[in-house]
């Protein structure tokens, strides 16, 4: 039994969405003294010659405006030992930045979460409006990977229908 | 210990993104009777009002073209009853329509595969270039939801470093 729908709401659109599990990052910037930070379950790779990725913000959040004026963002990906930080950057109203052991600013400025695994400087090459959101085109131009020195690295965190999942053995498809 | 990168060399950028987990889809099409289909990594929602959803194309699929030139595509949101379908869309040089079985065509002439659970037509709105991708903003116009009204729905399918996993009651975070 199926269920077609002509016209796409926006509840039977978010319906399908839940069924789409997603990684977790968090993106941090900075403008003017203005800090901000949100959970994006939107971050893919694009090209690795150059280096872009892209994640989309939504107008809803209170961080997006400060993430659209600024020239560079930090991209946070998450592990499973992370989903503090991806449920503090999706909390509406919360301070990102109130423990100060938590977080630390670039010598370019930027603030940056110091427990991700994976922390990508980036610079904004393009914004694309799209709906009630807007895509962030980002080109890397640092990384700091502690997983690619590390060996007892997190497990990846993944968000799917209102909830926080982690990957490990017992994840693996073996067909 | 950390591994610091000031200059994002092509292989640093991808080893960050293989610790980035995804959902998974395929994208089809058709274009003066050339069918394509391709397995992707990057589909994610952008708007509910209008039903945005956002997907990249690399250049180095040959299924590319023929969903650039297409003005409607079919996105299929998989699960791990479906990874054959994801491994047939990634295999380089398949035959993606081999098995008359698997797939049928819209009264409209896109062609989509009928065992995933959830199957989106959508209009083309947008493509932005970026590096080596091309980003695909489309419309749902409508959406076939299997998950929507059986009970046995399978496990969302994610990616992860090579490796396909699914979500169960196992891989659910209790934090």
């Amino acid at each position: 039994m199926q269920q077609t729908v002509e016209t796409v709401s926006a509840d039977q659109f978010k319906r399908a969405f839940r069924n789409h599990p997603a990684g977790v990052a968090v993106v941090s910037a900075s403008v003017d003294g203005d800090r901000a930070a949100l959970t994006v379950s939107s971050l893919s790779s694009l090209s690795a010659e150059p280096p872009l990725l892209v994640f989309s913000v939504s107008d809803m959040s209170s961080s997006t405006p400060v993430v659209l004026a600024a020239k560079t963002v930090v991209v946070h990906m998450l592990d499973a030992n992370c989903a503090w930080l991806a449920k503090l950057g999706a909390e509406r109203g919360a301070d990102r930045f109130s423990d100060a052991n938590r977080w630390a600013i670039f010598p370019e400025g930027e603030p940056f979460f110091v427990d991700a695994p994976v922390v990508i400087r980036a610079r904004v090459v393009d914004h694309v409006r799209a709906g009630s959101s807007t895509l962030c085109i980002v080109e890397a131009i640092e990384i700091v990977d502690r997983d690619a020195a590390e060996s007892d690295s997190g497990r990846p965190l993944v968000y799917h229908n209102r909830t926080w999942h982690e990957l490990g053995p017992g994840s693996t498809l073996t067909c």
